[in-house]
């Protein structure tokens, strides 16, 4: 089968071996989604080799036979079907430490990650995932939307982190995928949500979802205004930003994962008494739910869809300037 | 009036005017203690020129005529008269904006500090502080104990920052006074708490008070086991020794001011869910309840006293290696 590789330094659509379901679940990937992740692996910082991508829609061609097939925690699982339209979250844990146990495997120190960590991933024709990472999409979702799913899931993380109340003064640093995404889940709150970047065109997604947006360079004047401020542009310059905009004992979340070491003004984060919130993945179902009633626009997030075939162009396409969501279809 | 004064990049012990009550309070300190924001500001590195020192027990010298004088909050002021022994708290609000109506003076963006910002501070022979920041020493606290209030209730704040439940596993790292104050206080909650530091004889005084401790060392090898992590060595391997000590999603608490940019690993926050939690200073009236019931020992972190003519010199040896509290007497 065809799969962007990056292995020894090169990135490449190669021919593999077709994985076998091996105990989990085989699923043929119908159009996946490149995110800023499969693009710092191929610069070479995240220290991943194989098959990348972990943003995806597909459907079941192949469950382990019963015996050997690790069965999802639900009990219900009768939707698992070879046909089954399905998105997957990208964490499998190895089901047996302390933290798999209490059901976070998100947080497994031996989990492998799609696409990430020790796991073939989804920029290919078919993939395989543990059944219990599995979700069925409703038939409202369309798959271009579904392929949302994972970096939705993410946005809808924070709230997992921070409790928002109803009089929050929320602002969102970067106006990427991700700012945009983080913004609406936090606008379906119903708090006030400033979208804070410097593309005009972009911040106009936000505004036509009834969001409030602001240029960077007019929320330098603006200070001490905001209980929390999510750090989604990724630049140290964004961290800066968000600590200038925080009233006292406000809520930064971390959400991009920046490479490398960042200068960060720790004695701001002392005398203020910030609270810096990580905020990686998150669950799968709330993002679905999301997706079904419309209350979040990815769509519009779309910039350009390529063949699996021309995946390393694409990747080109998703690092240059001012583009947005690059999809493959498989 | 004698007084320790940083000016034009100078430190010396000058004779200065005697304040006036002016509206506030005036307080002869008998005693003071040095802290390592003393250092850091004789260094330079605070932009703070006037007379050092915001830890001192002192008495009531002088009240401001009831007229002109701001009482304080709690409409019980009986106690304040002229020989009453005092300590003080260090941030001075301006009374007027929503922080300080909301009776947080402490975070103020117009505040001054006592030593610190826009304020004359304690290593002198009489300071001013508005009558509200001032508390009342209970008999049963001697001066070298009440010295303490200031960096206890520092101590103290983490508990305002971080809700610390029976079964947490709680570190501390850095065996200096902050971190064997911090130990001490969370100690008093009731859950187990490890000390970590590089001084046997420092982590000496933690283990005569029950605590648990580890040399730094035997520390590196320990991964993702405790709750909550409080940074009190204010170095940049601090801050990462703490990152590897976490378990995912919990919290570190950032107690040490570092001076300048601190080069964080901000992956490692958003991977593991961290929240990283700044915390400064700390109502004083738990620290004085500690010290009444001897719940803290203090006096064991006294290294050496001088006078405050020998305020220079005293200054040099609190910076000097694995020096602990130095005192000066007034």
């Amino acid at each position: 089968m065809k799969a962007l590789r990056f292995e020894n330094k090169q990135l490449q659509v190669a021919e593999v071996t077709r994985p076998e379901a091996a105990g989990e679940v085989l699923v043929r990937v119908s159009l996946s989604g490149i995110c800023n992740t499969d693009l710092e692996i191929a610069r070479g910082y995240a220290g991943f080799e194989g098959t990348l991508g972990h943003e995806f829609v597909g459907v079941i061609d192949e469950l382990s036979e019963s015996g050997s097939l690790e069965r999802a925690g639900s009990g219900d699982e009768t939707w698992a079907k070879p046909g089954q339209r399905v998105v997957g979250e990208i964490n499998a844990g190895c089901g047996n430490c302390d933290l798999c146990q209490a059901g976070d495997s998100r947080h497994c120190p031996n989990r492998t990650v799609l696409g990430i960590v020790g796991r073939d991933g989804a920029h290919a024709e078919f993939l395989r995932l543990p059944l219990r990472n599995l979700l069925p999409v409703p038939d409202e979702i369309s798959d271009s939307q579904a392929v949302f799913t994972e970096p939705l899931a993410a946005a809808c993380g924070i709230l997992e982190r921070v409790p928002i109340t109803k009089d929050d003064r929320v602002a969102v640093i970067g106006d990427g995928k991700l700012g945009l995404l983080c913004a609406q889940v936090l606008g379906t709150t119903g708090v006030g949500v400033t979208l804070i970047g410097k593309h005009k065109n972009k911040l106009l997604v936000a505004k036509e979802r009834g969001l409030q947006t602001m240029l960077s360079e007019s929320a330098e004047g603006t200070k001490h205004e905001f209980d929390v401020v999510v750090e989604a542009s990724g630049s140290a310059r964004g961290f800066d930003l968000a600590l200038d905009l925080l009233r006292p004992r406000g809520t930064l979340v971390l959400k991009s994962t920046f490479h490398g070491a960042t200068d960060v003004d720790a004695a701001r984060i002392v005398v203020n008494e910030i609270s810096v919130v990580g905020s990686r993945c998150g669950r799968f179902a709330p993002a679905l739910d999301l997706l079904k009633t419309g209350a979040v626009d990815v769509e519009s997030l779309i910039s350009e869809e390529f063949s699996l075939a021309d995946a390393v162009r694409a990747m080109a396409q998703a690092a240059a300037p001012g583009v947005m969501k690059v999809l493959l279809h498989v």
